[in-house]
């Protein structure tokens, strides 16, 4: 299962090198999981109202080559391995077919009232598990 | 009343024309009002813990010259109004004795419950219009 | 001369009150801008490439109702005033119809080998003049 | 060799959550590098005037305990490799002497000119072989 969107880099991004600051690539990440959620049925939104949120406990980065102003980028999320109360999702960022950074981010679902981990909604569960298959275990 | 940080820009903060880029320095303006509220006894975060919060409802800022990377700046924040329900901070952001950006931002108290304005409290109230003085009123 | 872009907002504009932190607007306006000047027939990438940019000397935001994680935005830009050496681009942030946040901001064009004032590039006076109008003098 | 520098986080750095967004702690991790590099002796704006950059080329995260607003944070960077052409830096964002976030980043030195590799300046490569000792080969 994956998603990808297409996004335009403002001066925002970019830092005195002329390069998108390291930092933001977070950012494009989070843009395409949010997306990659919608496209699963339901939204990151919808998740949160239910009382459980997913927080990032890891994350790692691959930079090939730097993005820069104006680039129009693709973004592109894709769940990568899902354990039933931990989620992987691996991102790209291409600009045309080049891949510009890559990376993956490491979620644990959380009740946002306790703090504490949480059981992912069951409805969420069925769909992640289709998409990632059955032989996929953290 | 005023107060004032000392802030060393990053690389982060920058853009590629070599300068801050424009929205950060209502970051800086944002750092600098918490310390001014941290001076006047109680924190923006104590404030919340009481069930109100400080939205901004205008802002306005003039650049005179842009501040670059790794430039240690002086932050000023000063009440300079208040009515009871709104509050108005003049903010400065300097580098040695040079005026670099100006402007003001406007806040109302809200209630974080309901989203509707909120009296702020009176402990709050008392210092604000002891260092505002009388004589200002929105 | 207007244009509009849709934007959909990420985690990352919001801050713990729920709300699109209030600096973010300001690049919001930027997107806004970037494709103002692309539907004039140049970028400001191209703009640059010429040897000149267009910092911002003045902002100014109205904040009426807080843009909130996940909406999907529209934001306007219009150029408002052009002067020879100054323009003026009016910005809006609306959901579906309901005006959320609006703002101008002003800028210069300057040489960005000297950082002095610079003429704007004869082919998008032009253009600039035609959309604001040859009444509007700054 | 490393250096530590103190932090209060900002609303700006906040999310709906309540915790500091993901991708602001990279921003953290550049800050104490910053300082890093200022208590070798040279600051990273002399290293560009030399016409030497030190972009990312990887980073890696891993988040504990989420930092909040207000919190007084310690970050730390340490030069944890130098290969020559190679550099990585760990850090940690500590609040109290609670581990928060700890990671790394992977730096290659660059020339600003051609965007090519560059060698490190010598009076540079001599503080930070000093420094990582000569055992470390990346």
């Amino acid at each position: 299962m994956d998603a990808a969107i297409t996004y335009r880099v403002p001066y925002a991004d970019t830092d005195q090198m002329g390069f998108v600051y390291y930092g933001n690539y977070l950012v494009f990440f989070e843009r395409a999981r949010n997306e990659l959620m919608r496209s699963l049925g339901f939204t990151y939104r919808e998740l949160e109202s239910l009382g459980v949120g997913l927080p990032v406990i890891e994350a790692s980065l691959k930079y090939h080559i730097h993005a820069q102003y104006d680039d129009l980028l693709t973004i592109r999320a894709r769940v990568a391995d899902f354990s039933g109360i931990r989620v992987r999702v691996d991102c790209q960022v291409l600009r045309e077919d080049k891949l510009l950074v890559e990376g993956w981010t490491r979620h644990a679902f959380m009740d946002l009232k306790t703090g504490r981990p949480a059981r992912v909604p069951l409805i969420m569960q069925e769909k992640l598990r289709q998409f990632v298959g059955a032989e996929t275990k953290e």
